[in-house]
């Protein structure tokens, strides 16, 4: 069959099993992040759950934003971050892909994720306590909701406070943290996880200039 | 310094080189993937916009959102796109990728991106064509704008309406089209290129059943 080409269409979409349609949608946009967002409810119980959608949003300020889908088990994190104000964002690496993954379990609101998955919790300055086993944990503070009409799924937008980073190596001198020397894993549609390996860094496109490889101090 | 924990906070953000807080930021929420957009003006030039933020909406009915960013060069893009209602998403491999990153730079609008990199169009039935040099493309049509207000950008939502594969081996038996079979990269930060390898599939995760492997009939 490899070579000729496969075409869909929405009579194709609107006729499969629906958990085949998800796997394939899903799939389609390409490779997603992986994050666990930890919030806490009004009895001190942490909540923590799985993001394959969080997304940069700006810089300067610094933003990125989160969807929440209606009606799942993430409405308890949207509740508390938007009751609360405050949540912590954690890279998900290699290490605890199963635990997190396994965090989307339905639990009820009184059980908190991170202890029935067998992850922890580290208090620092900020509120909400980070992911223990995560080497890089974000702060954020809520700044809006809005609603996407089509499918009734809600964008929240978030302020970064503040980082934390446990493996300073991964920093390098430009400001980019290379996800890749933290383990980070990249997802790709519901449940399909990779290990990101370097390719290349390119730079700055200018219209009269031929695409350029950029250094790369320390690739492998 | 290895092992000794980073911390930075909003004055840190505040006080860095805008390169380098752009670098930092754009890193921080993990890998993201890679498209390139095309679209047409109303003189029937082809243009081409390279996007890390193609993020799945939902499955039933099948959605996707972009973030355009104010002023910048995907402006032609969002004209176009809004415009016409039409465009095409297109997966960025490892074999065009200095080419997509290159769409970026700042042509004039006459010039089509997609000739200035040496990349080529392949007309379907679609009105919009595709990335030629693609193994995976969508036909999208706009559904609705929003703003964020926090930093004026737009989030733009779209309609998958057909899918073009070229590469069918990629697409197994449950819905998921592997995206590493299409040799498909992700990006870190702003410019900064991966190669995803297979990890694990995890099964549907249940709050009574442990993490478990779901079978990945030909991984390698």
């Amino acid at each position: 069959m490899a070579g000729e080409s496969l075409y869909f269409d929405s009579a194709d979409f609107e006729g499969w099993e629906s958990r085949y349609r998800a796997n394939f949608i899903n799939s389609l946009g390409g490779f997603k992040s992986f994050n666990l967002l930890i919030s806490r409810n009004s009895e001190g119980v942490l909540n923590a759950a799985p993001f394959f959608s969080v997304q940069h949003i700006g810089s300067n300020p610094p933003l990125l934003s989160l969807i929440f889908r209606p009606h799942t088990v993430e409405r308890h994190s949207l509740e508390n971050f938007r009751t609360s104000g405050l949540a912590t964002i954690n890279a998900v690496s290699a290490e605890i892909v199963d635990q997190a993954h396994q965090a989307a379990a339905k639990y009820p609101r009184h059980i908190s994720e991170l202890e029935a998955v067998g992850l922890s919790a580290i208090q620092r300055d900020f509120t909400i306590p980070y992911l223990k086993e995560s080497h890089l944990g974000i702060g954020v503070q809520w700044v809006s909701e809005q609603r996407i009409h089509a499918n009734n799924t809600l964008l929240v937008v978030a302020s970064i406070k503040e980082v934390h980073l446990s493996k300073p190596e991964a920093l390098i001198e430009d400001g980019l943290i290379e996800q890749h020397r933290l383990n980070t894993v990249s997802v790709n549609g519901l449940d399909t996880y990779y290990m990101p390996q370097p390719l290349k860094r390119l730079a700055y496109p200018e219209p009269d200039l031929k695409p350029k490889e950029k250094a790369w101090p320390k690739k492998n």
